[in-house]
C-alpha cells in the first residue's frame, strides 16, 4: 500500500518558518542567559545504550523511552528522555579532574512516548543547565535566578517559581510505618491536594500524631516567608528538619538577590520527590496549567555513574515556553530581507553587485531570479515582507541608476547604483548591510 | 551484568565545552550567511514512518537508516538519514501554495549505520537549504556562491567546487545497448577513474564508436572553460548535449560572480549520480580527502511526494567542517567569563549587584561561590580563562572598595564599588558589559 505522505507519526512535529524562527529565538535568548552566567554548552548523542541511560533516568520516563536494537551488537539503544542522566555520565567519565564547580549547559531535543498534549509531543525541545559540584544552597539559587533572569529575557510576565524540598516529606514518610504503596496513596492525595484523601490514608496508617497532624498540614504550606516558621512545627524529625534549614537559607539568599516576590514555598509539591535529592522547583506563567521549566538538586545522580558529587540543575521546555508567549502576545520579529533585488538586466553585474556589497554589511539579499513581470515581482517581494525592493534595469531605468523602493512607507526614489555602491548608509540609513545597522 | 558506563554505541559523539563552542560557531557561521541570502529555516522531526522517508531517500542510504517499531502503532519508524526528503514533503503538504521560489534552510542531525571514520560519526550535523520552485540555472549558481561564502565565513582557505552534471553521462548510457550490471561496472569504473577498467568494459559493452571515444574520455574532462568545448564533440545525443548546455551556462553565471577560479568542471564526477537530475557539485578543502559539502539539483524529488516542482539544494557537513578548520589551524575564540567575581562578605548584596550590572551590559559572570581561599580561587578563575577577576570584602579590602585584576596583564587596581557600578565602562574599557562592548 502506498503510504498516507501527509502522515506524522503522533507526537511527531514540524516547525515551519515563522515558528522555526519563534524556536530559534527563544533558544538562542536563553542560551545567551546560561552564557552570561558563565555555562558553557555540551552536546551529547541522541541515541546510547538503553541500559546506561536507564541507569539515571526515572522509572516513569525509562517505561516511555523509545528503543531500538543495534543491529550491529544487537543491544538495546534508546533515544535519549532526558539529558541530565548524559551529562551526569560525561561529567563521571570525562570531566572528573576538571576543576569545580563545573557549569554547563545543553539545547537539544529528548524523546517520550507521552500522550501528546496542545504544546506537547513525544520530540520535545529543552535548553538547561548542570551546575556539578557545589553542595551550598548558592547553588540552587543561582540556578533559580537563572531561570527567572530566562523568563524576563523572552519578555514573559506573571511567572512564579515553586519552590519545595523533597527532604521534608521523605523526614514525615519515615516516621510512617506503612507499606510502599500505602505511602505512594499518601503521596498522589498530597499530589492533588486532595484533603478528602489525605485525611482517609492518614487515618488508615496512623502514624505518631505529631507526624498525622504535619501531613494534613502539608497542602497549606504554600506562600512566603510564614510557612517557614509554620512549617517549623512539623518538622520534629531531623531529616525535616535539615530540609527546612536548607529550604530556609535558599530562601534567605533569593531575598537577597531581590528575588524572593517570584519565589512562592510549597512544602506539600510532591512532583519532583523521585528524582531531586533536595530542592526542587517548577517554573509556571500565570494562565499555562503546565511548567515551563523545572529542576533541583540530585546529590545522588552521578554516583550512579561512580563518581560522588553534588548537583543541580534545570531546564527549559522550549515548546512550552514558545507556546506561553503566544498565549502572552509576545512577539517576535519575524524580518523578511532586508533588500529584494530585481534584475532585468542580462549581464547582472550591478545586481551581483550590489548583492555582494549589501550582504558583506550584514543584511540579508535577496534576488528574483524569475524572468516575470515587475508587477509580479514586487507581489514576492511582499509576500516575503522584505523591506527595500531595489529594481536594476527595465523599462525607463538607465544602466547606471536603480529604482529603490521602501515597502513599509512606499517611497520610491531613483538613485545612483556607483553612490549606493560607495556608501549605502547614506541611502538606506537604518538598514542592515549599510555598515551602521 | 552491569552496563560498561563508559561506553558509548559505535559512532555516537560527545562534544565537550571546546568543541561544542566550535560547532555552535560553525553552525552560526553559516547560518547566518542562509540568512542573509534570505533563507529561512525549517526544523523537521528527527523521527517518521520509514516508509515516507524511504520514498525520497538513495537506496544506498535506506539500507544504512536507523529503524525502530512505533510501539502504538506497530508501524516501522526510522530516524532521518537525510534532511531534503522531509523538505521535499513539507513543501509538498503543507508550503505548496506558498508564492514560489522557497528559500528553506535547516541545521540538524542525521543517522546513517556508516562505518564510523575520522571525522564521520553514525550521527553527524548538517546545515544546508533548499531553493524549490526555480528550475533556471541561476538557482544552482545561487546555492554554488552560497557553498563558497560559507566556506570564506569560517576562514577556510584551499577549498574547490568539484561541478558535475548527471545528464551529460545519463545520455552516453541511453546509447549503451547493455544491461544494469555492466552499467554498474562502468559507472564504477569512471567513479575510480580507472582508466584501465573503463576500458575493459567499454570493449565489451561495445557501444557505436563515438560513444566509446566519448566514455573514454571522460576522466580527462577536468577543469576549466576548456573542458566545455572538449566535451561538445562527446555531446553527439540530446541528452548529453542539453546537459552540456546547462552546464556552460552555469558557468557563465559563475564567472559573473566572480566565481569560477573556485570550480573546476568534472564531467567524469558520478557520484551524485542516482541522486540528482542535473548539475551536482561537491567541495572540497585541500589537503582533506572527503567533501565538505555537496549538492545539486534533484527536479523530480518533489514529486515523488505528489508535487512537481524543481528544486537545488546543499549541505555542510558541519563534523567535517570542524575537522577541516581544526587541520587548517583556523581558530575559533574560546573566551571564558568576562569577569570572574570572588565574594568574601556575609551579605553578598555588593557582589550580587555588581554581577547584574555587568550582566545587563552582555557581559558573562561567574561567581565563586564556594568558601575557598583566595589564590584558590584565582586558579580557577584561571582555570576557566577568565578575564577580569574582582575581588570583593576579604583581608585588606574596605567594605565599599574592590580589588580589580585584570588575568590577561596581570595588572591589579582597587577601585569603589558604587564607581563601578556607576560606570563600568569606565573602568572596563573594551570589555563586554560595560555597555561600549
Amino acid at each position: 500500500m502506498r503510504p498516507v505522505l501527509t502522515q506524522l507519526p503522533r507526537g511527531a512535529r514540524i516547525y515551519l518558518p515563522e515558528e522555526a524562527a519563534r524556536k530559534r529565538h527563544v533558544e538562542g535568548g536563553l542560551l545567551d542567559v546560561f552564557r552570561r552566567w558563565g555555562y558553557r554548552e555540551v552536546v551529547t548523542p541522541t541515541f546510547e545504550y538503553a541500559d546506561v541511560l536507564a541507569l539515571g533516568t526515572d522509572a516513569g520516563v525509562q517505561e516511555n523511552m523509545f528503543t531500538l536494537v543495534d543491529r550491529e551488537t544487537g543491544r538495546m539503544l534508546a533515544l535519549r528522555a532526558d539529558i541530565t542522566p548524559q551529562v551526569a555520565r560525561i561529567v563521571a567519565t570525562r570531566l572528573r579532574d576538571e576543576p569545580k564547580p563545573l557549569r554547563l549547559a545543553y539545547l537539544t531535543n529528548v524523546f517520550r512516548y507521552d500522550e501528546p498534549r496542545v504544546s506537547h509531543y513525544r520530540e520535545f525541545y529543552q535548553a538547561g543547565v548542570e551546575l556539578v559540584g557545589l553542595e551550598k544552597p548558592e547553588a540552587e539559587v543561582e540556578v533559580i535566578a537563572m531561570a527567572i533572569e530566562g523568563l524576563r529575557a523572552l519578555g514573559l510576565g506573571g511567572f512564579q517559581i515553586d519552590l519545595g524540598h523533597s527532604g521534608f516529606l521523605r523526614g514525615l514518610l519515615d516516621q510512617v510505618k506503612t507499606d510502599e504503596a500505602r505511602q505512594l496513596e499518601l503521596r498522589q492525595a498530597l499530589a492533588r491536594k486532595d484533603v478528602a484523601a489525605l485525611e482517609r490514608v492518614v487515618a488508615d496508617v496512623a502514624p505518631p500524631a505529631h507526624v498525622a497532624e504535619a501531613l494534613r498540614t502539608l497542602p497549606a504550606l504554600v506562600g512566603g516567608a510564614p510557612v517557614l516558621d509554620r512549617a517549623a512545627g512539623c518538622a520534629r524529625n531531623e531529616r525535616s528538619a535539615r530540609a527546612l534549614a536548607n529550604l530556609a537559607e535558599v530562601y534567605r539568599l533569593l531575598t537577597i538577590y531581590g528575588l524572593a516576590d517570584s519565589v512562592l514555598l510549597d512544602l506539600g509539591e510532591v512532583r519532583g520527590f523521585d528524582y531531586y535529592s533536595g530542592t526542587y522547583f517548577e517554573a509556571y506563567v500565570a494562565g499555562f496549567g503546565a511548567a515551563v521549566a523545572g529542576g533541583g538538586r540530585y546529590d545522588q545522580l552521578l554516583a550512579r555513574f561512580g563518581y560522588d558529587c553534588p548537583a543541580v540543575g534545570f531546564a527549559f521546555d522550549v515548546g512550552r515556553v514558545l507556546a506561553v508567549m503566544e498565549a502572552q502576545g509576545v512577539a517576535v520579529a519575524q524580518p523578511g530581507p532586508d533588500f529584494f533585488i530585481i534584475d532585468f538586466t542580462a549581464e547582472k553585474t550591478a545586481a551581483l553587485s550590489l548583492a555582494r556589497r549589501l550582504r558583506d554589511g550584514g543584511a540579508a539579499v535577496a534576488r528574483d531570479i524569475i524572468s516575470r513581470g515587475l508587477e509580479e515581482s514586487l507581489a514576492y517581494a511582499r509576500a516575503q515582507h522584505a523591506r527595500h525592493v531595489l529594481v536594476v534595469g527595465g523599462p525607463g531605468t538607465p544602466g547606471d541608476r536603480l529604482r529603490a523602493l521602501d515597502l513599509d512607507t512606499g517611497g520610491e526614489r531613483t538613485l545612483r547604483i556607483a553612490e549606493v555602491l560607495a556608501e549605502p548608509a547614506r541611502h538606506f540609513g537604518s538598514a542592515k548591510g549599510t555598515d551602521d545597522g
